[in-house]
């Protein structure tokens, strides 16, 4: 198939920073291009904001609903394959479900939707129209991660005994952003849905948890906090786990670590050697054993398995970031497209993305651990999504 | 005075490690001097352990009975001021009960005392006796704890509001350690008592996250864990934490993180700032603010406190270790000992040292956090010693 | 002008590093579209190369010439704006001659040519026709590079004393990569030139010691080895640098430093402060003062310049890397172009970029170091171009 | 034998930073005791400072001529056996000269003497006396700078191509340390020698990269500066280096890189591998190779060479630093001393120390450097002492 796969985004106009980065994202291996958009719920800024990305007018629609319709009305050789999904929470279920209806894959941004309902209802949906889902869990997509949990499958360390996931922020640990584009929305129930932080952050921590270490979080224990004053849903919590493996672990995720930038990091220790990996320093994997000097993988120096190559762009000792690790996520997902589209099997790389399994899972991660939080009994059991 | 302390010692006799560190400690700063021992409780191998260290034959005693008699017959210008135990967990209260009964000060190695009740009977005995009593929770004579503390403090962080607080180890990992003289007694419950990691290490984070932060440790919600087939005693764990100002804390502790050396780490989040240090680059404490960038604080560099500058020995540049941060503790306690020959009131820096208070607390905490562990209910609250 | 401005590329066909960091850079801001390629001087391939990049067979050319021309002859609403040059180092003059003979602007990659009279020939042409021309060196482009380079200009570390830059690799320690597509070429004197790691790596160096620092390379005093067996060029070299204003320096660039990978890395010390920034872990740089504490100067977290911001993609804690770098050099050369051609000033950031001048001075230091290399006496002036 | 050495002091009184240095170090491992002091040239102050110390009036002389000859005269049971020489540079050969005379060995600070005469006449003279003579560069005693030497020298990283050290400071970056009892004198020719910066750090680095790679300094070409108004001597300066094995170099040492402490580093790259080690952080050795990822060799995980073994005294991930670096070569020196009071052959540890040889060709480098850097000629050989 000799032409790129068309996307059209929902949400992402002017000022947004996720809409940008998906963008960037999809655009980066030029295995995709942006094709129309409904930016804003305002008519007006949408069109603004879909000519400065030199889209013709008529492709840059005032409403979801009119997008979908709009483009479903076009020719195939014209209308877009799959629709990425920016908007606040709230807006993540109906959009989808828009969209899914009227034909198109789909690519959302996390958490899946609104709240664990919504979330089934999605998987139904996915399931009866045979469309594509994808979510972006971007952390999942460095190629580091994607090695460890190669590695770890492989049972580089054995068995898995004890993971241990952080993610700090300190953006709301004032009052200070509360009125950015960005917080205004997530410290309101009624656009973020039951949890601010687990929602956000802590989500992501869960997802890279049980992909690297191949596990499932089985129970939890959790303690929860709105630490900052006038805040009704939580900026912060720690959380124990146990994984239905038997292996232990902690998750920390909190807003209100002063000064900390986005310093998500998981620990996972087996019987033979464990990974500790940070995204703010994403290049480096140490890997620890029981005899030998810590080593330090990166890629292009060690050896990696053949997902992780497929997962990268640069040689050694040219850093890559979180731009390329979203955009891994878009590649991937525009391969399966693709494979869709020619009706061939996708690769093994391509189906390495999180789907609506984890969007299910994620969703039920955040109930629970609200749940699990407010309750006096100490452990608290995920249900098996 | 013109004339150094005099430092008699239980345990630490051949192939013994925490009894030469000890010695170096006390060694250091020319306060000290060894001038006797009951190495071992072998007096052959007690009197060569105190040959080895260029002491009379007469002084190297076979039993720490025999020791405190014979020395509480010596001449007061010859007998030793104080006592250092550094045998095993179960025979710290013993000695500590002899040598203050004979009249002598006690530095102790931590855990201080096989369980909660002897470190109770300990404490009004120091209090009865009026003898001075320090614990070696080493981490506390790290210059830059010790800044952090008083920057706490002062209040430059604000309110605390999150303590995370961790310490892995992997040399318990699987048993090629165990008959290893450090190990054979920790994971032995009839020589360490209830718990292994709590006990040993878990026991050191809570003590650096109440004297880093200030505060006291209130309720706990606890997992531990003997993972390694075979063991009775817990080999790791992780714990939820609430102190009494309400803030929230996670402290983890484990022996099983494969190639971890001796990572105790602590990060306290207030209003305001942040602190972090490891251990293992001990002379660099990471301070974040709201707003401007991270800092460096360095000893040498920044501006500290002097209590801090009591606790340093080289100019910037020149970095101290664990052996120095041991010697801060004995040096403070020297000063107390002296002030107390003296007829003198001990400085600041002298008082700030663990004391009994810490090895009550410290007892406290391994006995709740293992029945805490054991407990369906999620919160444990810890008596207010 | 609602148009994306539209790329041809020459070189960069199948297996080729460079030219896909090019696609990439050139694609991520959506500013750019690729519209034709010579990619290969072997027609079926570069036919090939085209294809799995979905541009149509009529654009896909044989040789640069035929592209010149092609493009040349299409009308002004399809064809070309800029030619992306790709090739190894000795066709990079020819390329670019025939592109602005042929109207169109030149975005080349380093070394901009074969030899410094090259260079001051392709500077004459650049004036002639007064079309623009842009350099890749690509470390220019980091967002903490040009912030450094701006707080200097602002005079933060008063004026400037020492630089130290350096440029480590290790992948020619030994034969293994010479028949890789990416060594071949450079260690070939027909290919690349005079010098292979001066001309490959040490003119990013320089180049980024005088951006940084805003001074001139002066005077140099060089020692250049080849130090692997079978070399003719050099692989290794350490230069002493004196800058215009006084300035002290070195220069370390060298290919046989075992494991290295591509550690370019730079310390500017002025009066009153230095700077620290290593291209491995970009989204740091280290800012030391005559009495403060030293700060982590990180994008999104401290106060960026103006025309830092604009070369930002990220907010605080999302890792920028070498792609990001590169495509900020492609996004300013892009507004330039669209200035052009809406008849606009471009902005200062758009200006911001390796251009001409770099050009000759980049080949003129690498005859310089050659030559200063070989000579006995100490000192050899650079020409003041 | 069943007792201490026993060791007398020069210089070290009230305020001075390094004699302290020197007493921890000799105190540390119980080996040596301090038994008298010529601490200052002032009579009072030398009895004061030794009283501080807990010596006997009676022991702490007002000059070291006095010391000498009284110490002499002592019963052999008594007396001091060496003379630990920490004055400013222009008396370590006079109190050197003069404890030899008196049949004293000598541990001397550094640089050895004031020039390379005066080098070159001690060296005759520990010739002709037959006593010992160690030199404190302090560097050589870390145990990771241990460990690299041995790996060096048994093959690992092949024949050595490469090495980069460098010893950036910042504590003379303008005047305001000028006045300090440490920079006072290392700034005043009269007292320092010909150089302040060779000479004290410098030197220091010269030293380290011929211990570590086991190789000699043939040529250099130096390039040396006076930087802040007002100085004599050099303050910064850059050396190309070439060693007698063919491979090439960089020394750079300056004082003036504001915010820098005390950074030396050290990088060696042979055929097969290459070696990282920083002063700073001195418990990690990086080890790069040709096709593995970079280990961390850290002492107590890593398997040691039996030398390294017997300079380290704590466990895994128990920071050492500098002071126990110190005291690793006041204990191989004292090994020295007690075997020769035995009659015994001294260990290859006690052997692995600065002497008599390293003394002079560290002034050598000194008087060299700067000469080369007057220099217009390229290349100026070192002797071959």
């Amino acid at each position: 198939m000799t032409r790129k796969i068309r996307m059209g985004m929902v949400g992402g106009g002017e000022g947004a920073f996720i809409g940008a980065v998906h963008r960037i994202a999809a655009a980066m291996d030029g295995q995709i291009e942006l094709v129309c958009g409904a930016f804003s719920s305002n008519a007006e800024k949408s069109k603004r904001s879909g000519e400065a990305l030199y889209l013709p007018a008529e492709r840059c629609y005032g409403s979801y609903q009119d997008m979908m319709d709009s483009e479903a009305a076009l020719p195939e050789s014209e209308r877009m394959d799959f629709v990425a999904i920016v908007t606040p929470n709230h807006l993540h279920y109906p959009v989808a479900e828009a969209a899914l209806n009227a034909g198109f894959h789909v690519m959302s941004d996390k958490p899946a939707t609104f709240n664990l309902d919504e979330a089934l209802r999605l998987k139904t949906l996915v399931e009866k129209t045979g469309l594509l889902y994808g979510l972006t869990h971007t952390y999942t997509g460095y190629p580091l991660v994607k090695e460890a949990r190669q590695r770890i499958a492989r049972g580089d360390l054995g068995e898995i005994r004890k993971v241990v996931v952080e993610y700090p922020q300190g953006w709301l640990a004032d009052h200070s952003n509360d009125d950015s584009k960005q917080a205004s929305w997530r410290v309101d129930p009624s656009k973020s849905g039951i949890s601010n932080c687990m929602g956000d952050i802590g989500v992501h921590a869960a997802n890279l948890a049980e992909y690297v270490s191949g596990l499932k979080i089985h129970k939890i224990c959790a303690d929860l906090n709105a630490t900052v004053a006038g805040r009704t849903l939580d900026d912060d919590g720690s959380v124990l786990l146990r994984f239905n493996n038997g292996a232990r672990g902690v998750l920390m995720a909190t807003q209100i670590a002063v000064g900390e930038e986005n310093a998500i990091r998981i620990r996972v220790y087996g019987e033979k050697g464990g990974f500790d990996w940070r995204q703010e320093e994403p290049n480096t994997l140490v890997y620890r054993t029981l005899t030998e000097p810590a080593q330090l993988i990166r890629t292009g120096v060690a050896e990696m398995s053949p997902l992780t190559q497929a997962n990268m762009r640069t040689p050694a000792g040219h850093p890559e970031g979180y731009l390329e690790a979203f955009a891994n996520l878009y590649r991937n997902f525009a391969s399966q497209v693709r494979a869709r589209l020619e009706g061939s099997t996708p690769d093994e790389a391509a189906l390495d993305l999180p789907g609506i399994a984890d969007a299910v899972r994620g969703m039920s991660f955040i109930e629970n651990v609200v749940a699990a939080s407010a309750a006096e009994e100490k452990w608290r059991e995920l249900p098996d999504y």
